[in-house]
């Protein structure tokens, strides 16, 4: 944790922007740099029956909550690096979603 | 956004369904065609050691809270909808995401 | 309800688990046995370039709130179990998603 999970981008690509993001951005999150783990899951995106989903980039970061202003930094840092990544060639959407200290469990034990 | 995010269904289904399903549901969403977004994620559910997932579906939409009753008129179309495309061979499971404004970001920017 | 959700974890290895974990994670719950299903979804995890899936197991366990009491029960239940079957070659992490009656549908009718 936190946990980068990357929806439609390709395999390579994500094994590339494990290693361009992660000292930036654990830099902004004030973590150790091997806490973010990015994760590739494979998924397609249709809009209209038409395959949109080289297109589009979710990047959905799973993670305890922090403030808005560090969220709101950590967001500006990892769009506009995508962009510069990806030639502004996707549409970014990044979703934060917290997770609760009691629902989260580490070989056994939660984070109480 | 909203995100009809499809567990369990052959890629070609969700194509297909990116057609069937975009009108009626932007219309009691009130919101553009084009903002509904179907995805296709590959996987397979097991029931002790059987694999069922040919006999189940999971529709995860991710979206702006709405309300109850909008909700509900959206499950009821998709479930008749889902039942009649799969000529009522699936066990249709329903799940809505809400997401916080402040947590989604597309171009860098928060929704706030 | 509940689902089980393994992320990076080999298909046939989840469709074992899902009669190893069953019988006494129902017992826990106090739910029928075949209210728990099992779902392997495919993904890849990176650590600044290195590809550390098989280092690591997470599973999400998707249901409605249970007390904190059962939940600890369930998760170290699950970890100690999942330990023994890896050989202990996994950092496990369990992350409970709770999910509200009222945004969960089945056959189109929500759990108010």
């Amino acid at each position: 944790m936190p946990r980068f999970i990357f929806k439609n981008v390709e395999f390579e690509d994500v094994k590339s922007l494990s290693q361009t993001l992660s000292v930036k951005s654990a830099e902004i999150i004030d973590c150790p740099i091997d806490w973010i783990t990015f994760e590739h899951v494979s998924n397609t995106i249709f809009l209209e029956g038409n395959d949109i989903t080289s297109s589009m980039l979710f990047l959905e970061v799973s993670w305890f909550k922090r403030s808005q202003e560090v969220q709101d930094q950590l967001a500006t840092y990892l769009n506009s690096t995508l962009n510069k990544y990806f030639n502004e060639e996707k549409e970014i959407t990044i979703i934060f979603h917290t997770l609760e200290e009691a629902n989260y469990y580490e070989e056994g034990q939660n984070f109480l």
